[in-house]
């Protein structure tokens, strides 16, 4: 059990958690459309309005979070006593649902963003210190609304501004992992941190195809330095490049010699159906969130899945940045999971 | 040099690092209000104007941000290559100062925030994953700007909106510590992580008064979790209490027994002298950031103080949450740092 210096560094991006570092428990919250979506049943708490019970849609995204961090901790029969930090992010400016969540659970907090890859940042870092025992256990979590996403984002929700098909539909949702040492959960294995990549694309309503390279970048990189293959895993998932970026990866993918083919899907794509008129697909820290801490948990655990990568991908633009001119700069954070049994 | 498990963690919010963690070089980049102050020599690269040669506040803060990395790469005689992570942060929205630093520099990126505890944050988690061998060397960093703040979180600058006297003055200015093992250079030995602390103040013009419990929780938890007193520190500093909150920290830590007189300072309160017209004193990340990176390392490294304990204090704020109603949740991280050669 013991770690040298040094042991935990693979290369310069990727670390190995060594010491049975787990997901002890994992939840999700969700809002009605994800619900209705075909992971609908995976989700823990579906909400049947946007508001989620309270006043606005600001209160909505927290209770959405703190929703899955409690139920996270229901999940594992613990209390907030019993975890010594939570490691968050979202969407608003500030931070502002993951810091009333953290007051309300009286849990140690370290804010974290990385826009859509906050997901996996902060499960990369929860993993981290519970692996070199800086802390026994630890929440990562994140959330997005649709709505505090769109007037935040964009522009006010009542004026109904359209949108070209390549835009995406933030997952109105929030997801936590409850990470800890040994038991029965997915083994968290390895975190590869990524690189801001930004090859100059400026449309804020073309995620998916700012966000494709940093994904590349970093599925490359992890690759490389564990010396795996995309065969390694039965499930790589990117976190939300939807119709329009999932085809640039994989094709970008394949010519680096780096073959996909029927392991390779993308959140964004799985969260909604085609039918739901959701764009190119959905978006949001919650995108990866829901799907991963819903959806990829529960198959790790019954078996049907043994190796997942979940490549979380974020476009770290401001409206500001967009309205003074600049590209958007992008990132992606891959961290695998794998059976528990194994 | 190995570790065991559980060795790291004194409690659940303190952490110990045992392995000769240093602040390789660190280096700031300020503005010119900043040079004019009392420590103004201490700072590496001081501008003459707000701009910083760029062509608007938002750029001029990104420009501080990449000298403070560059200055402290400089000073150590290395590149970016020789750095495996950037983990930092800012006031603007979504973070998008960091983002564009990292992504001009090629450092893989780990964001944070925690408002003005971003400072102290981002070097807790550098040292942890210093300390336990994920990355050999990685730099923390965080900047804020007095025109960016302000037309972010108060009023369009040209507005020239009038302020009550328990209002502070961003800091413009950045600091990066350059964190690996072994050295000259300042020990960084322990972090404790703060709670979100929310005593209902609602008053976005007394940051002070908000922040001061957070700070005085951080400080009692270390004291505790450490067995050491005021007294083992010849320097304890705030973050950015200013002339409001420095007082309240002080006299409730008296009277729940831990005399800080004569060791206790504020950030706030260094960064200027009061003839320079701050209303109560400094404020944002940049305010600890400098004041560490600039006076405190210089004096640790010449001997001149021993061991210096730096509270960086966070008003976790947004104006969206102010607008809808919302109390002030603050936070408060501190780091431990002491003199190389001990």
């Amino acid at each position: 059990m013991g770690s040298q210096a040094g042991e935990f560094r693979v290369s310069r991006q990727t670390w190995q958690f060594t010491r049975d570092v787990r997901l002890v428990s994992s939840a999700t919250a969700v809002g009605p459309k994800e619900g209705e979506g075909p992971l609908g049943t995976y989700f823990d708490k579906v909400y049947d309005d946007m508001y989620a019970g309270q006043d606005c849609w600001e209160d909505a995204e927290r209770q959405l979070m703190e929703d899955a961090v409690q139920l996270a901790l229901d999940k594992a029969g613990l209390t907030e006593q019993d975890v010594d930090v939570i490691i968050a992010g979202d969407l608003l400016n500030q931070n502002i649902t993951t810091n009333f969540t953290a007051e309300q659970l009286v849990i140690p907090l370290m804010g974290m963003y990385g826009a859509c890859s906050t997901s996996m940042l902060t499960l990369a870092n929860a993993a981290a210190l519970v692996n070199a025992g800086y802390v026994n256990r630890a929440i990562a979590a994140c959330s997005s609304h649709n709505a505090t996403a769109e007037r935040q984002y964009r522009y006010p929700t009542e004026y109904g501004g359209q949108k070209p098909p390549s835009a995406q539909w933030t997952v109105t949702g929030a997801g936590a992992g409850l990470v800890g040492i040994g038991g029965n959960g997915p083994r968290i294995t390895y975190a590869t941190i990524g690189k801001v990549v930004d090859m100059g694309v400026k449309d804020p309503f073309d995620m998916g195809s700012a966000m494709a390279p940093a994904a590349v970048s970093t599925l490359q990189t992890h690759f490389t330095d564990t010396g795996r293959t995309p065969r390694d895993y039965d499930l790589i998932v990117t976190g939300d490049l939807a119709s329009v970026g999932y085809p640039i990866v994989k094709e970008w993918m394949q010519r680096e010699g780096y073959d996909m083919e029927g392991v390779y899907n993308d959140c964004g794509l799985m969260v909604y159906s085609p039918e739901q008129e959701v764009f190119a697909g959905g978006s949001g820290c919650a995108s990866s969130a829901v799907v991963t801490y819903g959806y990829i948990v529960d198959q790790l655990n019954k078996g049907l899945l043994k190796k997942v990568l979940v490549c979380a991908t974020g476009a770290l633009l401001s409206p500001v940045s967009y309205q003074q001119g600049n590209s958007i700069p992008c990132i992606a954070h891959a961290v695998a999971l794998e059976g528990g049994e194994a």
